[in-house]
């Protein structure tokens, strides 16, 4: 059975606390369990969180080495971070990028991702349901 | 029953027979065939193409304006049509911005959309299964 | 008696359904209507909207040749059409470059003009009243 | 009655002299005269020129406290003076914008304006014809 | 024997009444009627001409499929159309890329082309002659 | 007894009355006095507003030749005056830079300052209380 | 009694040996002591660095979910991080962004700050002294 | 006997205690002494100076409507004002433009100049020997 | 009978060794050969190399002082080189820009020419033919 | 003796299995171990990983306070971090910025470096090669 | 007797045949004749002319070692040659930029001068006259 | 035995003389027998110099040719010629870029080099250090 490994960047801990407006009401361990549910046995699901862009480096780079797919929320790190970028091609994963709200109806600084570049393809605008999607892709 | 209406812009009537390595070889009939049965009561499929940027606009109000939600691959002129933007804006549609290939890890003149700012969300590269997770979208 | 044409462009024949808060309620035929008891007499009036580039190209030729006045408002196509700005440029056409919002208080991409630089002047940010200016200026 | 406040920036005290291929030969006392004859009791009308960007912000918050329509030609300053800017937006006062010539035709530093985004509407490219528009539009 | 489709863009139409000191006083018909002489039983002559981008893409397709070469003066279209591009790469024929006029040494906006990257070569700036040119290239 | 002058540029006239929401109601003559009254005798108040950019080029040349603290809030002039850094630099004057509002998340043209790179530091976002820091840090 | 947050960002921890030409002698822990002692009671001090930006971020949401208000000094992460922004913006915490030095006038890539758009305002350019007027203005 | 009238901008008051390291210890009074002497009845000498730009605008209109030759040095509005520009172009006069310093050897913000563009001539970089050079070059 | 001159810049005398793949295995010896035998009697052909930018100045400056035809083959120089373009434009020679390679296909830095805008003509991509091609042009 | 301090930026870790064609298939402990024999008691070797900034931030501080030489391999934060180029000239250590891969011949984002400005000097593009030539360079 | 050389560049060999009506009908040859009757003992005359920018930059440092003042009329070089820039830097050599026409009123192309930084100053526009002011110059 | 040719651009047969405190009191004779000591018998060393870009061409070619190793302080050259990066192309060669001075750190004209993308390293900032460490990487 494949494993899916949903990584989620710098302030998604504040899921459903944060601009609702924008997010709604949703936890991100509320994502996770409906992730689970959803996947009900077609594939391991792995759920992780960090602030640190370092922590994503490491993740992207484990999960990549064991052949797993992986779906990337990587928020604010989309448009800064190049290492993210270099850790995705390094192991040559197959990566969803994944944004709960459409990034590219925002501020320009959020049009540019250096994730898009090495990834399979993107979801963006969907809210959660943009995390069940992804998993559809992955399971597809 | 909802109507959702599924708009391909210039050259994806070559669906199939361009490019294959990137679009791979099903066509835009094969796409509208695995729709209809995809969606399977749960929604009445409309599926049109044309190379007229006109077209499109006026198919984008007639859609918008009976209360129908777009799923638009508007191809080439989601990056040249501010009139393809008008339109959804003028009518307040629902509208899923399509791609079958990860435009934003193409060509530089790919990366920005006049679409993005008025869809609710993108969906690229997945091929034609790009589609099918929209008609998921769509379903909610 | 001398013949003025005005031509529109994409999305304006929803005039009236479309963002009223910006572009009020009148319509297309109301401000047709409106411009016809205006010239009285003074001149002859036509009036035509499409969605497609190719037919204000080829009734900017038309008008042109035929040595008639023109009143263009030619909507998102006035930011994207060097076209138009050939067609005007070639039949050496008097035309009056229309906007009923001001487009230049607007979103950074209707700031530029492919129309201006070949236009006598520019009527911007009166709604359906920049039509009735614009017949001034003709008639001058 | 109402009073509507033309105010004239830099170098248009020179009009009628200056480059008359383009503006013409008509002085800025033919045009306050000509406006003061069409306007014709239905509005009071307020004619002042000034080489000083700092008078020209004066007069716009005096008329715009008065609640008096402007119709500003700022000339040069139209595309250096954010303190006009300024000046419009804290007085929240109805101006339209003017120019003799079609500045968007002209050197490209004439193409932005900082009066456009706090300007209810512009008018450009008629000659002195622009302000008997201009009175129109305020007299609506 | 094989055969040349030649392809003609916006306003080239009035080619020969329009600003004939760019463009001389030679008309379409005349450079069509030049090309079948001089192709003389050599190659089979296609020559259109539309106002309408749509259209331009249609036929791209129609050769290209057909294993034609095309010769593509695409006019306006040149500067502002992926879709044109699109088609030519989707269909993978051989397209030579014409103009009239050195668009090199006229406006800025002339000097990108979207046709370049997927044309096989450029002729430019030889007026009528800039056909026969083509035609040569094309029997090489 | 020190001396420290409070420059204010143009529309700063309008305090209190020009878009509360941003600025609060306090007029510039009600921050005068509670400077003074928080001066206490540490030091002597000068306080002096104008709309010229000429004015508040000399004011500075004066306050810096006679070695006072300037506090500056040049408003519009912040960002299109060379003459004011090139002022305060001519004389070696001791500036602090003061906005009411926090400049840098306004509009994109409100994000470079001519004075920045002449003055001691910067003061922005506080609205009135901003000159009660900037005494402060006067006093140090 | 309120607390207020001082968060100091990367290399900050060097301050009194880092080239003190420019920032001065004082330490960190000195800064530190000299706010406790000016709160005087009147407020809560907590004062934290770190070298990692995740660790910023996760302050960031502890201080604003506790309804404490921060001044944030962020240092070279200022410039490069659109998570603090995002951090500052999820929890809506009131933030005055503070430099030791006058960013503005030194390289050009210390312009920009990704904090300006969410702080309520900006100290700069005081040394030490900044930390002591940031207090002043949260006490307010 | 020509005119030939020196128009000095903003701070050049100040000049001889302004930056000695890069403009000398000589005053604009020198200046004008030194060049009432080398005129020896040549020709007139004006010579004026105003930190208002609109005093050089209206410097400039009676100068060039009164036919007399113009050396200018607009110091820090020459990088500024579209005005100073305009004047000179209304009038069509004969404008030297003058600087101290080199200008295109400083800041980036000086190597742009609106004056450059409507003068004759450019003479940079030789402190108070530039008037001198500029008056044997009107004198011819 | 008119004297054609082909000049070719620096490094065309490794054609035929440089990059096949891209530019064939003709040399310009085969070029020359096979120029001279199609002028037959047409025109005189001169035909010269070499690696220095100032050769192929002063072999322009000849050329058209003479009155020659040129066909201008400047590789690497076409895109750095204003002292062709001057030396064009100084002798007004009727000049053909050639290029073996579509330039407009390759790096960006290949895409402007100083050239172009004092050339009559451009002709790109067609390899060695784009040499006959040119001859074609000038015998007209 | 004297202590050279290598440290290693963001997937560095990968080494020997990430994309060979371009790295080669040395891991980083071979480097480490090719390392301490070359250096064969000239200099002491510190060798260290890390995938977070501030890792190597830290690390920055603690080698230059230390008065050790740094080389070092900062991978993507090469590119983003302003945080290094800070630690760097705090600490005034001297640096020798180390690339394995010739990233100047790469994509453009990883052509600026904002170590190189803080650099005593730059080796890039000779593999685990570079490493030796950085280690020569230190023991000059 | 000091010495004094005029270097001059490309194209300028044609001067007096080149483009009159910008640069009159006086030669390189006239132009050196003047200065030397000039001159008069005052200082020996060095008068040079190349198309190639190796001659140019040999040239000054040959002056430059010599202790020789340089004019400098670079022609096209000003705005390419980095060459030229690092040759009068290397030597230390004082610098007179010199242009016929006024390159600033001129193409972009020519606005931005790479002698201009390390030059004492600039003469631009007075045709053969700039020589003359430029020896003036020099001869202080 | 291999042979290494070292080419030396523009200025820097100034070398020892020029900017000693950035380039040191070596001579480039100095470099050369330096050089020969070091190969000793492990390679054949070529050692030139040229201001002209041309020479520069030229000899790549032939070294190119002749299967030689190159390493090219192109200087100025680095940055402005086309024709060095495609006279390295062409021939294929093994091209190692040096510089004396850490261009990276200097003026931002200087941070592009067109030699870069078709070198195999680059090795800056060492001073004539650097030459030796290029010999190196060259010994392998």
């Amino acid at each position: 059975m494949q494993t899916i490994v949903f990584l989620n960047g710098p302030n998604l801990n504040l899921l459903g606390t944060r601009e609702p407006a924008i997010y709604g009401a949703t936890t991100l361990a509320d994502i996770e369990a409906s992730l689970r549910r959803r996947a009900d046995g077609r594939a391991a699901i792995v759920f992780r969180q960090s602030n640190h862009e370092g922590d994503l480096v490491t993740w992207i780079q484990e999960a990549g080495l064991a052949g797993q797919k992986i779906v990337l929320n990587a928020a604010a790190y989309t448009h800064t971070s190049i290492a993210l970028h270099d850790a995705i091609k390094a192991v040559g994963a197959e990566v969803i990028e994944l944004h709960l709200s459409n990034t590219f109806a925002r501020e320009a600084f959020r049009h540019h991702s250096y994730i898009s570049a090495v990834a399979k393809g993107v979801i963006a605008g969907f809210g959660a349901r943009s995390y069940e999607l992804a998993l559809e892709a992955c399971l597809g």
